[in-house]
């Protein structure tokens, strides 16, 4: 399987309510994207210092289902319109992970 | 609970090798640290342009055990010796998730 990460660090004037716009976005994506096995963002809780702002995470069974999440229209125009005017920076991974049992 | 993830830039001589050393030594953590409920980790694919290098996701179930892992003595060892001399940059983000039915 294929753990796709992505951590972003976020303009200073990001607002809470720009935040819940973004997590009630993402959160119809898997309704959308049959190929996300599982998918989880969220905010910051600030438990440490110089932490990033928001992060997302999704698995998925092949590399080339990354590109279908990736290339959706609707995540497209989320990172595009949504969050993307929020980002001051960003670092995605994808890595592989065993089967899950 | 809590999703910790964190996204490494490496430095351009770091080698496959040096990669092995550290998955070798992140695999033996969930047996020294019982609060990992999960723990994945791994290289970039190379399935993007631009993505970081290395990814480390932890779940735990409760904020504080975060720290019990970032701050185990092995965890230690390995950020500062093993990993540490090949960063170039990182981002960490812990978020919530539902729990897991």
């Amino acid at each position: 399987m294929i753990r796709h990460v992505v951590t972003f660090a976020l303009k200073e004037d990001t607002s809470a309510d720009d935040l819940r716009e973004v997590e009630e976005a993402l959160g119809k994506l898997p309704g959308l994207i049959p190929e996300l096995v599982s998918y989880e963002f969220g905010r910051d809780l600030g438990l440490n210092a110089g932490n990033g702002g928001f992060a997302v995470t999704a698995l998925v069974e092949k590399p080339e289902y990354v590109g279908s999440y990736l290339d959706h229209p609707e995540h497209l125009r989320i990172r595009h319109e949504i969050l993307g005017p929020h980002v001051a920076g960003k670092t995605a991974v994808q890595f592989a992970v065993p089967d899950r049992d």
